[in-house]
């Protein structure tokens, strides 16, 4: 399914925007199984007062309850590197393959993941760059907020 | 706040046993901060079908938008010892205190937390143990899939 990265990472770009439109936090999660897009998400912390619906974390929710091989089959697409919380999520579930937008304006916890055998492919992508740099400068607060700054 | 401990691991099982009475699986937290709990919560998994709402999950959420520092000061109580998911919400914000009813019936990631600074407070409470001991025993399937295996 790699000739569907792009397209995956755009869906994940999508729900960031998303996000933004509804004045939140602009992250996008999308995970992705057997070619197939099972849960969508974005970061909810200002629209739901949420202190756990990361993006990644709200994909994850989105895609229901699941059994343990189908986390192991799919992969995480994700705007951002992904935080600790998140990274706790993925390794819990055996997550292997993540898919990052950037890692440029937030470094999450990669080298945590890449030591538990996650494999990580970080995009430089100038999309999910230029939303976070223009949210983290327009809301640095809220951003300190989310990471727990 | 030394002398509330097991009041506030009390709360934590009063968790758990309300989650047992809903049908769910039986791990229950609270969030103390000051002396006071702010966050109570307990495994959702089966109540709100959800992957992500383990019992410090819930308390984090139920406990609301947080800034840092009311993190920081803050002991987290769970009534079993924290998967990676939870353990990585603790990390994300600094929460610097855990207080942990048992790790006997499930080891999370006490070494993590630990190599990163955690204060781990671990009980062997029986209480803890036979809540989780019985449910293993009656619902595997249901644990696994909790758990990611």
């Amino acid at each position: 399914m790699e000739q569907d990265t792009s397209a995956f990472l755009q869906a994940a770009i999508d729900e960031a925007r998303k996000g933004l439109e509804e004045g939140g936090i602009p992250i996008g999660s999308v995970l992705v199984h057997d070619g197939r897009i099972i849960g969508r998400g974005h970061n909810r912390r200002v629209q739901k007062g949420s202190a756990i619906l990361h993006g990644e974390m709200d994909a994850l929710e989105n895609a229901g309850r699941q059994p343990a091989w189908v986390y192991q089959e799919s992969t995480l697409y994700t705007t951002l590197s992904p935080c600790a919380m998140c990274s706790g999520a993925i390794l819990l579930y055996g997550i292997k393959h993540v898919v990052i937008g950037e890692n440029t304006t937030f470094m999450g916890e990669e080298q945590l993941l890449g030591s538990r055998g996650v494999r990580l492919e970080v995009h430089d992508d100038e999309t999910c760059k230029a939303l976070m740099r223009r949210f983290i400068e327009e809301k640095p607060e809220l951003w300190d907020e989310d990471i727990g700054r």
